[in-house]
């Protein structure tokens, strides 16, 4: 998630003093369509998932939206580092089955139209199951700039804990 | 989308003197999970749309996220009324072909992948093609709990316009 990563720093720095939600002084009004193909996928970083993992950038924050968007694929087996959010996520399950996992809590199944919600600062991981594919598209606000913080990676072991 | 409005306005309510994207103190930190079976889908009120809609809530805000979201499928010919969103909206299509105009401007075609961003005020209205139908994820902040004002209905000859 490296081009969006850099991309909130550079938008939450710019707007770092305004607190409110509210249309600032000289903002376009202007409807903005983002064609689907202006925004190829990237493979996601061997540093921060295992497998093959593809990330679609979906939105970033603007003058007036705080939070940004991604979808990102999972193929059979791949998933994420553990990792937390400093400002919390939210996922909606779109095809596929999945599993997601709280540090400490059982492994879930997660499948197409659910949405999981992630508080702030909670370490976990998300992915694919080791039969399916899964997609999500993940939104997440950002806290001085930063979305996401990784940690280790989520070994064989762990991930197919209970299987 | 009055069952989510009417959320929308009690969660604000409550959270309106949180400035702060934080977690709050007492915070709950256990990952939630929705599973889709637990948000059936709504018709899209006639006050609001014209046609056959379905609005699937997809989550409200909650102690830290600010903004909510539903997944909106419009049959072909049906569409939202004119309408403005006071903290601005924005759509991912993902399935069908769509069409989208904002107030004065072209009326513009969107498919899935597309993203757009609806600045705040602006008068626009968006929902199927004449033969397609159309699906999108819509997310959106609120001001002072409120996520959308509503407008007059589109006229068919507004909704046909250079077709």
């Amino acid at each position: 998630m490296k081009p969006i990563t850099t991309l909130v720093t550079i938008v939450a720095a710019t707007a770092s003093f305004s607190l409110y939600k509210a249309t600032p002084a000289g903002a376009e009004e202007t409807m903005e369509i983002s064609p689907d193909e202006s925004r190829p996928a990237d493979e996601g970083s061997a540093d921060h998932f295992s497998g093959n993992v593809s990330v679609k950038p979906l939105f970033n924050p603007n003058a007036v939206r705080t939070f940004s968007s991604a979808e990102v694929t999972f193929t059979p087996c791949a998933r994420t580092a553990w990792h937390t959010h400093p400002a919390g996520q939210t996922l909606i399950v779109t095809t596929g089955t999945g599993w997601i996992q709280q540090w400490g809590g059982q492994k879930q199944s997660i499948k197409p139209g659910d949405v999981i919600w992630t508080p702030p600062g909670v370490k976990h991981w998300h992915g694919a199951t080791d039969s399916s594919a899964m997609t999500h598209i993940a939104i997440q606000d950002s806290v001085d700039g930063k979305p996401v913080d990784w940690l280790e990676h989520v070994t064989d072991e762990q991930y197919l804990q209970n299987s």
